[in-house]
C-alpha cells in the first residue's frame, strides 16, 4: 500500500522509469513491504505554478539565467 | 469541511458525477457532516505519470493486454 | 493503483469499514478497475488543525453549539 | 521546509505572484523559518474536476447564474 | 472550494488562528470566491519525519544550532 | 522545490535517514536540480487508518497472518 507523490519538473520518459525503479527498491526494501503493494505518482508542476522563497519559479529562474 | 481526494484514471463526465454523488452521500451519512459541506478533487493521472510495482503504469498495461 | 485521500473527522472502526467499502465499490465500478488495486487513506483532523471561512474550525464550532 | 499547496480557480500572474508573496510572508513571519525555505504549489483545478455538496462544480454554478 | 495545505511546523492557537484568516482573506480577495468556501488544513510535521538535502530535518538542525 | 511525500508503514530512524538520502540522490540526479532544493514529508499512516481492495488493512493483514 504505500503511495509516494512526486511533486517536480517534468521528466522524460527513461528518466521517469529509472526514478521509479529506484524509489520502489529502496522503500521496499526499507519497509519490508512487497514492490508490487507501491504506487508512485508523478505530479509535474511548470515553473509557473511553484513558488519558491516568495516568488514564482519562472521569474526567479530567469533572474538566475541572466 | 471534509475533503476528498481522487487520484485515478479519467473519467467521463456521467461518471463524475456518480461518483461525486455516491461519495458525498455516504460520507455525510457517516460522519454527520452536511452534504454541504464537502468538497471532492478529481485528480486525473495519465498511465505515464503512475509508478506501479516499480514500472511506469503504461509500460505494464502495454504487456498485460498482449 | 486508484488512491483516495479522505480529510475529515476521526471515525470509529465500524463507520471507516463502512466508508472504506463503499468508496471502493463505487470507484471500482465507475472506473472498471479492480477492487484490489485501491488504496484509501483515511487523514483525520482535530478541529485546531481545520480553519474554515478564515477561523479555526474548533472555535466556529464552540460557537455553533451556544 | 514548510510546504503549502494551494488547490482552487486557474488565477493570472499577477495574482499567482500575490498570492505567492502573502503566503510566504505571512508563514515565515508565524513560523520564524526564513522566507527561502518555503515552497507553494498552485494545483488550478477545473470546475469538471470539482465536487461541492455532491454536484459537479460546474454544474452547480451554471445554475447559480441563471 | 478552495482547499490550502500547510505542512510544517506545529504553531500555537494564537498563531494558527492568524495563519488561516491572514490565508483566507489574501486567497479569497484574490479569487474572488468568498471566504466562506475557504477550507484550510494544517498538517504539522515533526522534524523527524521531514527530509532536507538529503538529511533529517532533526539531525540537520541540531547541527546547525551547534 | 522537489517535493516527495511518502505515505506507508512508521519507520526506524536508521531506515528514514536511508530512505531520505537515497530518494534525494536518485531525484537530484535524475531532475538536475542539486539537492538542497529537496524536501521529503514521511507521512506514516497506521494500518487501522488505510484500506486496501475494500478492507481496512489492520483487518487483512490480521487474517493473512493467521
Amino acid at each position: 500500500m504505500p503511495t509516494i507523490f512526486f511533486y517536480g519538473p517534468e521528466l522524460d520518459n527513461e528518466k521517469k522509469k529509472e526514478l521509479i525503479k529506484s524509489f520502489t527498491e529502496t522503500a521496499s526494501k526499507l519497509t519490508g513491504v512487497d514492490k508490487s503493494a507501491f504506487v508512485i505518482y508523478l505530479r509535474p508542476s511548470s515553473t509557473d505554478n511553484v513558488g519558491v522563497g516568495g516568488e514564482l519559479l519562472r521569474e526567479r529562474s530567469k533572474r538566475e539565467n541572466r
